[in-house]
């Protein structure tokens, strides 16, 4: 029996009942046997050394944390900030009048008005006696109101404000699931979605679970989303990398998958998942059923779970490529919930609503045997429920309006920003293509472009000088230029001896042209300073 | 230098330049460097061993999961869960109509109304094109429209669907320091609060930046919210348990902190920061200002970091008690940054706001190395930022309306809800202190009673026989009698032998007597049905 850290314990634990002893760990121990001192490694004789106080200092910290790395909002958006700063004291004072953000996917930071549609809804959920009000129909379209009512009937006592199922509002995840049936043409069950605060959590919430030590490994594209890489990084495992190929459009190969898996086997690392991140963050691809079969096949074989970023499933912008989730593809098969455990995150910070700042979205979680779907709940449970706003709009966008008054207002507001994003990513494609060195695949799905820089030597040679990364000091230079924000492809992971960097296709259409014409006219001084 | 994982890389890292050996972790392996599998522990001879595959088991995720506890949503509440959908299915099938869920302080779950004030600025927020129109005037406050005015001005594009800065938006963290500064009289600065959705994932934080591994401790009090308990199981640590004295009005004593800090210390645990939660949850307990300087004084004297959860700062009920923040009691004893870290946590679920749907809340850093700050922003970083309501919402909680149109209103709302509160614990405490073999502390803040409960032998003896824990034993009695739900004292932890459980004091006033006399009515058959 475990003995107890609690001096105090001790002497108060004087109960002759001699059930207590058997039951103690079930009872007040319960708490406290995760964490009981007893399973730590003890000082060799612990009475006569105690320990000295751990001073708190960057050397004394949790490990994970200092290795962990987020590029998206890593150094180059650090400076960005201060240049930003000094426009706002000092207009005039750098050769640009605005940062224009393009590090990261947030929409509406660059000028993206959000859908009517959904923020009607969500005003009136936030302050139901609005409903009671006769104004309020001048205000908000019927159909919103109609929308709010439906989704107030949904939530215990209409109380926004309270907590909900540690899942999310049950109402909700049904009307999610529901919209996830009509998508795919096969049924989801409500009691498999888990909201959550935009999908990084969720990623969290999966990596925690599936790994153990150092020794436990998750195939992750290179290159990949940083969160992938921050995560298991905070959890103490191991990234195991599989390359995508630039050559053929950012293609995923299982030939790679195969290759890397069984290098990561042979060094003693159990890989337990792969993460798929279609379409691609930040490469753009958006994979082919067929390809899509191949993976869910691999996975089957070799025992893994699939790991599915789906946040840009409504962002597709080649007319021939068409988003297909991978649940609908491995159901396509054949494969139920006994042959694959899959995890499909979606958030409402991207596709054509963006709205970033919500914090809105959910994993689906199929083909995971019941006690481990137990645990699942339980860590959810700890912190709670996600925001209920956040929960609504995840609702709203997964069953948007149906013919009614809002049917048409809502998809002109929808088409035009896609087909904006479309043109925006074919202007800025074409001038990376346009560069002396620069070579850009297609935009096929996401907000990304990522384009491969050939960095003169020279440039290379500053780079290290300056005690840089070459890409770093590419958009170091890019910013400090045209006030354009990019993060370097050293952030994402390449193939080494090869740079890149992501730019998001998001600044305003009519702000597409300039720049455009920013970026060539730096790119052209830069090589003009640097060219071999 | 290190070597890759990837045999892809390696293959394609045929780059001659000499400097790209210094570079490379610099460069594409500096996300990798975290993960590479050369850390592992490798088999021991890697090449003719390959792993098999790990089956995904319950026994095969991480383990911290598997420990980890959360009582507040356990298994009682999954049975009222079962009893709720039974009655909706077959009304009547059960003693009561309805279930009340007194194990969570989650106010508008039991009908507690939000403040009118705050939600039309939120609603204001969420759809700012109303502030465009001339019937909001009709429909909002005056005040809230300039206010909703203040806050969209403060967020770069009015973009409330954008992701803000990390930390949170600028502005809204100004107006928070303002209020802690009105509230403690010492000055607060914006850059040392972090806004996060609710509490819980602030608490996190805290407790993955101290925690190595489970030689490094956290003192947490006795009886305590699972939260701590939990968080420090998920992230691997020890809780270093310390005692309330029941006997004294769940005092904190600190020649308890000092004897459970040595026996740590004598096994080889490095104990990094004492966890205080005041106004106490479970125990309602407020601390004296004398009180609160000794415990400064011992994390000072012992180099702890002050985990200070003031959730509850608005829920008091004692007229002569009143909150003091640790870093008020702190900067009044002279002591600054330099000479005790101190983290306050609060929230915008508690107060008489309760709001908990909304996840907002923050903590204000203080007291920490530069470089350490720095790495707390990073983790914050990898989650992008909180919620925008939530965010809103804290500014909100933090400065609520002065002299102007909504001032009388708001203030009559929030008397009228602290007030209620505070009857409602007085007559709960009084029906506890009634029953037979149950004694119970005055609630003097917080949401909770957590009565004692001398449970006879022969109830003991019929829990051992149902593998059952005492106090679960009585609380799933009571729930199957009563539909009240409650969570048994041994979730919080509890001075062995002893049997408690908490209850919220938040159904509404006017269901508060049938409470006590279901309460009464059950606590008196069960005794009759166990006495010994």
């Amino acid at each position: 029996m475990r003995r107890f850290v609690s001096e105090g314990a001790k002497s108060l634990s004087l109960v002759s009942r001699p059930f207590l002893h058997r039951f103690e760990e079930l009872l007040h121990l319960r708490f406290l046997s995760s964490t009981s001192v007893l399973d730590c490694p003890l000082s060799s004789s612990p009475s006569s050394s105690p320990m000295d106080p751990t001073p708190l200092t960057v050397d004394t910290i949790n490990p994970k944390v200092l290795k962990c790395e987020y590029a998206v909002r890593g150094e180059v958006v650090t400076i960005a900030q201060r240049l930003q700063q000094e426009l706002k004291d000092k207009p005039g004072s750098h050769p640009f009048d605005e940062i224009l953000y393009c590090n990261i996917g947030n929409p509406q930071s660059l000028g993206q008005q959000p859908i009517t549609f959904f923020r009607e809804v969500l005003a009136l959920c936030d302050h139901p006696s609005l409903l009671d009000k006769s104004e309020t129909s001048g205000l908000f379209s019927a159909d919103s109101i109609d929308r709010a009512w439906q989704i107030l009937d949904q939530i215990p006592g209409r109380a926004t404000g309270a907590y909900s199922h540690s899942q999310g509002v049950k109402g909700l995840r049904d009307a999610i699931a529901s919209g996830i049936e009509a998508r795919d043409g096969y049924p989801a069950d409500p009691d498999d979605i888990f909201l959550t605060d935009g999908a990084s959590p969720a990623v969290h919430m999966m990596m925690q679970l599936l790994t153990r030590s150092e020794s436990d490994g998750i195939l992750c594209p290179i290159p990949q989303y940083p969160l992938y890489s921050a995560s298991i990084a905070l959890h103490g495992g191991t990234l195991v990398p599989y390359y995508l190929d630039e050559a053929n459009g950012w293609g995923l190969e299982v030939s790679e998958l195969k290759k890397q898996l069984d290098a990561a086997k042979s060094k003693g690392v159990s890989v337990r998942a792969l993460v798929v991140i279609n379409p691609g963050n930040p490469t753009g691809q958006v994979l082919s059923e067929e390809n899509q079969r191949q993976i869910v096949e691999f996975c089957k074989k070799e025992g893994l779970v699939l790991l599915a970023d789906e946040v840009y499933q409504e962002n597709i912008y080649a007319p021939e490529k068409q988003f297909h989730s991978f649940k609908k593809v491995a159901r396509s098969m054949g494969y139920g919930e006994e042959d694959i455990s899959l995890v499909s995150f979606q958030s409402v910070s991207k596709g054509y609503y963006g709205e970033c700042g919500k914090r809105g979205g959910y994993m689906e979680v199929t083909g995971f045997a019941a006690n481990i779907r137990e645990q699942i709940y339980k860590v959810a449970s700890v912190n709670l429920c996600s925001n209920i706003s956040g929960q609504i709009l995840a609702s709203l966008v997964m069953n948007p309006p149906k013919a009614n008054e809002s049917y048409e207002s809502y998809y002109a507001e929808r088409d035009g920003i896609l087909s904006s994003l479309a043109r925006r990513a074919k202007i800025l494609e074409d001038a990376f293509n346009s560069l002396e060195g620069v070579s850009c695949n297609k935009a096929e799905g996401a907000m990304y472009l990522f384009p491969r820089i050939r960095l003169p030597e020279k440039a290379i040679k500053a780079a290290e000088a300056a005690n840089t990364v070459p890409d770093a000091f590419y958009c170091k230079h890019l910013l400090n230029a045209t006030g354009v924000v990019v993060v370097p492809g050293s952030g994402f992971g390449q193939v080494p001896g090869t740079w890149h960097f992501r730019c998001t296709i998001l600044p305003q259409e009519d702000k597409i042209p300039a720049v455009a014409s920013r970026l060539t006219e730096f790119h052209k001084g830069f090589m003009d300073e640097f060219r071999d």
